[in-house]
This record gives C-alpha cells, sequence and structure tokens, in this order.
C-alpha cells in the first residue's frame, strides 16, 4: 500500500464536519458574521481560551497571518521571525502587501525556533537606526514550527517578554496550533495569552477542516481596524456560516486534538521507524505531524519508486526531505512505509535477524 | 408566512451542491488547484464559454474584482465604472488597496447602468492630463447591474469597443451572471469575450454555492501574474477541490441558470404585485432577482411588521427599499409578501371588488 | 509685452531666498535634519502659528498632502474633499497610493469650497456601511481653493467641527496658502489650528520658493509615524538645510505674505480688466492669485496669438480659462493682457468713448 | 584643525552648482521638466551614455531606488541585493512601499559584492517555488558599494549576465557612482549598459549637488509608467529646472569626476595613514570614499576627542568604524587625523624615530 506524505493539506475533511456543514445548510442566516453559528463560535473560543477574545474566521491561513503583519505593522512596521517561517518562505510577499510596506527581519535559530537574544539583538540594531529603519513591531512565532518542532510556554513566555519591552506585538502562526497542543498537553490559554501572545492565525483546515482558519485577537485594541481590513483584503466571507460550522465542529469534544494527536502519532512512528534504517538522519526532534530526514539517495529514490509521495526540502539542504501525516493516513501507509525502508536499506533483513 | 428578502446571500446552499462537496470529500488530493476537480472545472468552463479561458477558483466576490483590478492597473491606473459599481461602494476600498493606489473613477447612468458616451469623456479627459492623473485601464461593467438591471450584447460591445480604443481592459462583475443569463437567454460567451469582454467575476456564491466564485481571463497574457497575485492575497486557496466542486455541479446539467430563473421568476411576481399597490413605484426594470421600489412609510412599516424583511436603500433616495429573491425563496413568502402590500394599501380590497 | 499666466510655478525663485541658499552654503551640517537651519526653522514656525508644531520640510506638495493622507487614514480609512481638489484630480493617485488604498470621497460644492452639511452626510453614509466601506478619518480643505477662492475662519471651524465630531482629522492643503491670508488678513493660527485643523501642507514653492514645503503637524499624536512614512516615501531629504533654508527666508520678515499679496493683486487687476470686456465672464471671486474665467473664442485665441499664455479648465466647462498670477508676473504683463482684451472685444474703444 | 568623516551628506554644494542654479533663476519655464534645462540634460546623458537613455530627475536617493524597484518588481516580484545593499538596510522599507509588497532577497558576499553563483543559486531557488514564492524580477548592484569597493565592468556583466537569463532587470545604485568611475578609470557606457545595467540611480547629491539624482532608465520598455509613477509617489518636482541645472553643472566639464578623485584620494590618504598605527585594521579595499576600520577603542575614542567625527558601523562587527571624505574635506583634517592617530597610540614617535 502506497503512501501521500506529501502534506496534510491534502487529506479530506473529517466526517464530524461535513456532517456540521449539512447540518447548517438550512434556512437563512445573515451573511458576514452576523449569523448564529458565528456567535456560537465566538463564544466557544472565549470559553476554550479562558477570556475574551475576538474572532475573525477566514479561508486561507496566508490570509489570518497577513492581517496580523497589516494590523500589527502598517507600512512602517517589521516583523522579526524565523528565516524558515512560513510568512517569509511561502506566502509570496502578502505580509508585505497587506501591510503596503512592512520589512521582514528573519532570523536564524536552531530546530526552526528563535531566540530571545536574538530577537532583541534585531530589535535594538532596528530601532538605533531610528527613521532609516522599519520599526520592529511584531514577532511571529509558528507553533508548530516550520521544522516539526514546538515551543514550550516558558520559551514563548521568554520571547515575548523581550518583544513586549520594546513595544512588539507576539503573533502566533497557529497553521498546525493543534498538532503543538496535541504534543505539549498544556491548555491553549497557556501557550498563547498567559504567555504573552497577542494574536494567534488558528488553523483547522491541515487537521480537517475543509477551508477554515481564524485570526483570534486578545487585545481589543486590536480589533478597531481589523473588521475593514478584513473586507478590504477580500476575506469577510459572505456566507461565514459555513467557515463558522466547521470551526464550531473541530473544537467540539476535543475533535481538533483527537485529529492532531492521531496525526502526531503517525509522524512519531514514521520516524522512528526510517530513523532505524542505516543512513538515514532525522534532523529535527518528532514534536507534531512533520518529519524532515537526510535519506540517502537510493532509499528516497526506492521509496518513491514503490509509491510513497513527499517533497525534498531544498531550504534545509541537499538530500533532506519532509514528510508530513495527518489524522487521515492510513496506519498501513505508514507501516508501509517502515517496511519499504527498511527493506530498501537491509535493516529489515538486519532487525528480522536479530 | 414571512419572508426574507434581505439578500440572496443569506439563503443556503442547493442540495447539488452539499451532494457535490460530500462526494469530492474521498482520498487525498494534491492542493493549491492541482486536484482533479479543478482539472476538470477548467475544462468544462472552456466547453461553456466555447474557448480557452483561465479559471481562478476563489472563496469571494470581492477577491475576483480586485484581483482583476491589480493585474489590469497596476497602481497607476484607473478604473471606469458606475457610481453604483459594488467595487465602488461596497468593497471598502479593497481596489485601490489591491491595486496599491489604483482610481476609481464612477460615473452615473440610468438604471446602473454606462453608457459609451460618458466612458469616452471620462478617459478622454484622464489622459488629457498625462503624468498627472491615473491613466484608465480597466471598464469593469456589474452584469447584473446592482440595480437588478441587465446589458444587453450589444450594450456590452458598444462600450467595450470604446474603451479597447484607449486601451482599457474590460471586466465583468458578474456576481449575479447567472440572473442576467437567465433574463438575456444568450449563451455565455456571447455576453462575455464575443462582446469584448476581458476578464470577468464568475459568481456562484448568491446563486446557490457555499463559499465559490472564479475569476475568468480570457487573454494569456493577464494570466502571468494572476497566480502570484491570488497568492499574495491570500486567495490561494489550499484545499482547493472544495470549492471547484461547488462550481462544477453549479456548472452541471444547466443547475445555475435553473436556480437564477427560480430566482428571477419570484422577483418578477414580487415586483408586479407590489407596483400595484397604491404608492408603490418600482424604480428600474426588473430584469434579475433585485427590486428597487419606492414604497409609502405605512407600507414599507407595515411589511416589517408583519415578519418581511428587506433593506433601505439610501444610495437610491429616502424611501427607497431593495428586496431580493433567491431560488430558495419560498413561494409562499413572495405571494404573502403581495397580499400584506395589498391590505396595508386597501389595494386588496380594490382588486377583490373589481 | 506678452505674459504668462500658465502658473505660478514657472515663475522663479525670489532673490531673498536665492540669497539664503548662498548662505546657508558653508561648512558641513547634519543630514536629514538635524542641522541648524532645520531647527531654527522648527522654532520660526513655532512663533509663526503661536504654539507647539512639527514640522516635516519637504520638496514637494503632493508629498506634503499624501503623507497627511497616509498618517490619518492608512489602508481602511477615507478622505472627504471637494472634487476639485488637488489630491483628488492632479496627484496620480498619490493619496491612495500612499495610504496603501484609502478612498477619496469628493464632494460637490460652489466656488470650489465644501460646505457642512454635505460633508456630514457622507460621513453618515459611509460610517452607516460599517466594514463594507471606508471609513472617514481625514477631511481636507484647499486654502485657497482650486478656484481662487477663500475660506473664512469661521467656515473652517463650522466645517472642522462636523468632522472632529465623527473623529475625522482636518488637513489643509495649503499649497496657497500664503495667497489666502494675504486675503484673509488673519493670523496664520486663526485659519489653521484655532479653527480646528490639524495638519498643513505649507506651501512656498509656487509663491517665490525653489522646492520647498513642509508639513505641519499640530497633535503631536500625529507625529510618532511621521518620520518613517516620510523616509519611506523617499522624502527623508539628505541635505535637508537646502530646502529649511528657503523656508526660513520665506517666513522672514512678511516675504511670504508680501510675495502673496502682490501676487493676489495683480489678478484682481487682471480679472477686472478682462470682466469688464463684452463676452467675458468671471466665474468665481478672486480671492487669491487665481481668475477663472469663460471667454469668448475670438478673445481666447486672440490673446493667445498675441502672446499671452494660460491654460483651459474643462474641468470647469468648455470655453473656460484659468489665468494664474505670480509676485514676479511683470505688472505691464497684466497692463498688456487687459489692454488686448479691450480691443479685441472693442471694450477699449467703448471704455475710451466713455 | 578637527574633520567631519561622518558622512559626504554633510559638505557643502559645490560652487560651479550654485552658480548654475543662479543662472537658471531668470525669467519662466514650463514646470514639471518641460523646461530647456531638462531638455538640455537629457541630451548631455545621452552623449555621456553614447546611447539613448531615458532620464527621472529626483531629488532623493531613495526614491531613484525605489522607482527602479516598482517600475521592474510591481508588487510579486523580488528584488536581490546584497545584505548591505542601502536599500535593503537604510530606506525604511522604501522599496516594500513603494512596490506594493516586492520582496528583497539580500545575500551575503565578501566586500560588500555580490557574486553569480550566489545569485543563480537564489534566483533558481525562488522560481523553483512557482506562486508560493515572489518571483526574482531585478538585480541591484551598488557602485561604489557599500563598504567602499567597486565592481568591474566584467564583475558586472557576470552578475547581468546570470540576471538576464532568468528575465530579471539589472539595476545598479549609483549614490556614488563617481566615486567609482574615478577609481575605474572607464567611460560611464563600459559600467552601466554595456555591461548589461537596465536602470541606474544616478546619484550627485553626496558629489556636490544640493538635492539631485536622477533614475535614468535605457530601455524605453520601461519608460511607459515611471513618469506616473514618479508622479504617484510626489518624486515630479514642480520647478525642476532648478535640479536639472544642478545636474548639468555637476556633469560638464567632468566636474562630478574631479569632485569624486578628490574625495577618493582623500580616502586614500586616510586609509593610508590610519592602516599604519597599531590596532588599527583596514576591512575592506579603498576604491571610494569610504573606509572601514577596525580601530581600538582608545584609538577611536581619542580620535573623537580631538574633534574627528566618524560613526561607528554595527552591521560589521563591534569596533568597527565607517570614515567618509568628501570633495570639501579640507587636505588639513585628512593630515590632522593621521598624525592624531600616530600619537594617540605611538605611531607617529616610532615613524619620527625611523
Amino acid at each position: 500500500m502506497p503512501g501521500n506524505f506529501r502534506s496534510d493539506n491534502e487529506y479530506p475533511v473529517a466526517p464530524e464536519i461535513m456532517a456540521a456543514l449539512a447540518e447548517v445548510n438550512a434556512g437563512h442566516a445573515h451573511a458576514y458574521g452576523e449569523d448564529a453559528a458565528t456567535g456560537r463560535l465566538r463564544q466557544r473560543f472565549r470559553e476554550l481560551f479562558e477570556r475574551e477574545v475576538e474572532i475573525y474566521p477566514l479561508a486561507s491561513g496566508t490570509a489570518a497571518n497577513s492581517l496580523a503583519v497589516a494590523q500589527t505593522c502598517g507600512s512602517i512596521g517589521a516583523v522579526v521571525c524565523h528565516r524558515d517561517a512560513h510568512l517569509n518562505t511561502d506566502e509570496c510577499g502578502a505580509p508585505e502587501f497587506f501591510s503596503g510596506g512592512a520589512k521582514l527581519l528573519a532570523l536564524d535559530g536552531p530546530d526552526g525556533k528563535l531566540g530571545p537574544a536574538a530577537v532583541e539583538e534585531t530589535v535594538a540594531a532596528s530601532l538605533a537606526m531610528g527613521e532609516h529603519a522599519s520599526r520592529p513591531r511584531m514577532l511571529s512565532l509558528t507553533q508548530a514550527t516550520e521544522l516539526g518542532t514546538v515551543y514550550t510556554p516558558d520559551e514563548v513566555a521568554a520571547l515575548a517578554a523581550v518583544a513586549h519591552r520594546d513595544g512588539l506585538r507576539v503573533h502566533m502562526d497557529g497553521a498546525r496550533l493543534a498538532n503543538a497542543l496535541a504534543t505539549l498537553d498544556c491548555c491553549p490559554a497557556d501557550i498563547t495569552w498567559r504567555a504573552g501572545v497577542d494574536l494567534v492565525s488558528f488553523g483547522a483546515t491541515k487537521n480537517g477542516a475543509m477551508l477554515a482558519e481564524a485570526l483570534l485577537v486578545f487585545d481589543p485594541a486590536d480589533t478597531v481596524e481589523l473588521p475593514r481590513r478584513r473586507k478590504q483584503a477580500g476575506h469577510l466571507l459572505s456566507k461565514m456560516r459555513y467557515v463558522s460550522a466547521q470551526l464550531e465542529a473541530y473544537l467540539a469534544d476535543g475533535l481538533w486534538l483527537r485529529l492532531a494527536a492521531a496525526a502526531n502519532r503517525r509522524a512519531r512512528s514514521l520516524a522512528d521507524g526510517l530513523a532505524a534504517c542505516p543512513g538515514a538522519e532525522l534532523l529535527h526532534p518528532v514534536q507534531s505531524n512533520e518529519i524532515f530526514m537526510r535519506l540517502p539517495d537510493a532509499l528516497a529514490e526506492g521509496l518513491r519508486e514503490r509509491g510513497f509521495e513527499f517533497h525534498p526540502w531544498p531550504h534545509s539542504g541537499p538530500g533532506v526531505y519532509r514528510l508530513v501525516t495527518s489524522f487521515a493516513t492510513p496506519d498501513d501507509a505508514v507501516a508501509g512505509c517502515v517496511a519499504a525502508a527498511r527493506e530498501l536499506t537491509g535493516a529489515g533483513a538486519a532487525a528480522a535477524e536479530a
């Protein structure tokens, strides 16, 4: 049995979410978010995060990230982020576009994570330039990171403290927030606002929704302009109930964490199995549903020939590959991939003999 | 039985489209439009329009309009449009934002329609200003118009001829294109590219889809930058198959035209019934699913008290109201509204006596 | 002797200002406004306006206007202005560009002036649209107006009161502020901040400077971002002392008002002389250095053949012309133009006979 | 005698240029570049560069750079440049702002210079991302570089060849082009279009002008939109004759190269003198009028106490300083600085003894 480890985006919608869409499709409802489902969702997020929070349901994570940049930075601000951050490498300049000119200050850091010292130094250097340089106004952390690792609440808090000292807002790109939470086993508040996060791009699409993300904003000061910014960017959806219903189902009864835990579990199995093969090297701790490995050419080729699909990851160097699991990845696909890798590298024989 | 005439956006998704979503939700598919449903949809649009056409499925009509503006105008261009055009009055500056500064040259014209002379004069005046004024680069026509009327193919052709003479592209905002076609009874090609239209915002959401629009582009020259523009604006949807599947079902077996015809028929019934009431005045021909009427205060109030909902339309003056019908508006709601209006104005009694 | 009535921009620099440039050209000075001349200028503006004011010397009036728009509106704001305002008609979309998408709400009004009722109604209509329309955030008044008229302090105050009530900032485009003041005979404070103006584009180039304008900002809240906005737009001039020195000389000993008074006086002479000719019609009161007249074709042609230059003004209709005077327009040119007009229309003979 | 080595921007205007301003200040002239001085300047540039070239006189180098970015990249393009490039580090996001969202791909390279391999690799990586990454559309080279070094014609040609292969335009930021040419001893054509450069930011302000730069464009295709882009950014100067006259005088009789040669000569003297002091380290070849040195704290402090001014250069690490010379830097200031450095480090005594 072959397997798709290309992206969690390629897997289908969870049945519970399809059911919610069918259910919400009755009668008329006010457009543009003035509907009952969106109202319930707002309340649900408040319970989940244990405080007031404003929500902006969206169909795209790039929109969530970029609206956060536009809101906090404007054209003269700068975003401090990791060099591998999705908003730096994968969004075709969306943050610059939405903000009308904000600058990205992209930093290195091991395992896809930023450290407070580098952030502090970068901010200080920019501020020392005065009006000649964009003013750092937002720190963006990706959780789980682009390399599949996870920030602990203490790590987030230390970064946020540095950022807040210089007046920056702290943003969390949570395209895979559920995967991070499933690993951290803390409550959403602990990894976000209690640790100093001001805005969250809350992702659901990669983890079982159809088209459903939300920008979450904890500080009411940030909500004055966001409704018009969302509309102006074409992201105020007319039939918003159909996005809100997805998110409502996603959050109901812990579905989001169950789906993420399933994906994470498969990623660990896959990583453990592949890493045991001679020549394969796991590059980062597996703390969510993404694996980054250096694979011998023959192994990578062999797996692909047998129908296992995954992307090369040139950002991380030659011979590096990314494999992603989903809640819907069949367990057989994981087991099949590991078995094939063992066979291709002779590890299977060795294991069998032992 | 009360009735919602507020907006076609407030009605549910057609069952055929819900079924298509359920059907497409199987197995994995490449993300970002590289899936089979999107491929089939591209082919379907080519058949429907009888020529090559590039398609950009989207979740928002504002995005479709604004991407067209950005593509054709850039920051130094200008859009010639009707003063009541959605992109001028209802999109919170989205065209200016997407393009980074394009100017809207909004003109008056009876029944929500532009005429060639006004367009020609406006373009000439701008060009005469040289570098001191934005260069007109796009003519945007709304079909059906914001006032529920329809351009004939000849009218479009006359406007397009004027626009093309000065190098403008012609864009059609087809948020209600199906409603226009159901009235015009011509084929899609006749009212678009054969009449000189270069880009179409093809709407489906208002007419029975969940969240599904598409920007259609006839000239390959306009397709070079659009993929990155769409991505940069956060409108490249990862799980695009779920948008494409909606559009596929929408176009299958003439569903879109059947839905539109049903909505239009109800609009005419409603208009005929209300216009027969003393004091009520129909302001524009009813050629799609929107009605604009001047109503006596007592009539408007009375209808609302009985549960009939509709918006005042201050753009068109005091005492003016807009009523919109949908494929899903119950016939009873239309009949009930007319009956209530008769009763409120005494027209019912008169009619009964006669 | 022929005469140039095309634009005050076409006349040379006042000798006092040339002398100031020669004087400041000695030794080194810190760049980017950290020089002594700029420091003195800041102080000078504070004396002149009788209060704290932050100044941003610039080389372009379009930059001054557009920085004001960007600062007050951002991308989701709207500017309320007169339809003939320079920033609406002559700046190639600069306000939209600097702000990243702000919308211009251009209103009609007699003699190039706005009235409070129209402003109030426009703002209310936009606010009623909520997130679907750009939020009005700045009212821009042109002083003197594009039609050569002048707002009184009371008129400004009435407009500002309406604007402030809804949270708009009030901007004055003072490209010809000196000409207005020479007519009004009030102090600068009275026509600006005491009447409710928050930001002023203070022009000097048209009235005898080489390249020197300044954006004046009364509210410190508006100064936080402006330094970076100016830099980002390429308008932070490295050798700023050479702009500041022009403005310093311009303001010294009332030079600016003397130059403006001379230009205004010539405009009145010219208007009086031409208006007395049969068929010539003065369209607006002459309250600064611009005249708008409807002239018979033969008269307009005849004057041009004799070497008098001036622009047609199609904005105001066919057969309308604009004539502009400068402090440096020779009196003989004015007298010569009037004499020629009399001769061409036979008015000279009539006057001589009388 | 103390000395200012902070910036060439802090020195006065060359007398020949002041004289030209006095001379052009007579009579009236058409505004916005339709004057005789601008016409002569265009012709002068054509002779100098031995081919057709369109010119856009400006008051700011940031404007020249950013207009080039906007023109070549638009919002979805990317600029490949050196990490230390002025447009990356010193322009407060102006390239991102003017273009509405272009991305800067900033690369490392020794001595402030880019190499073809790094450029090629960066472009290829971006292109491989397809619509998910901004498309590289402009390569920007700084000449002389921000670290005072110079590209040879062969080096430029090799870089341009790589860029053109992938459809990028090549831009030269020539804020100190005269200083580079004075070192290279080649003709302007050789280091620009003959080597593959498409657009040049031609600087004069740092080398003796008051406020005068020009964007030079060799390909007519790039001139279609630039006039409106310049206007829209507030950089179309009304009394342009006063900028053009500066540039005309700057180019007359080789003045620009004489001024630059004088500045370069002083830089070499200063570098030679300081580099001979124990502990001082010259970081890059001195090929223009900027010197970058690592200085012992005591030496740096001692020089400053004696009135020699210069900036620390933290971009290049701790203990690094930049010293800049001008055509107008007194020779005594250079000699005095070297003498003081010798004295402070004991090198003077050693030299005297020797």
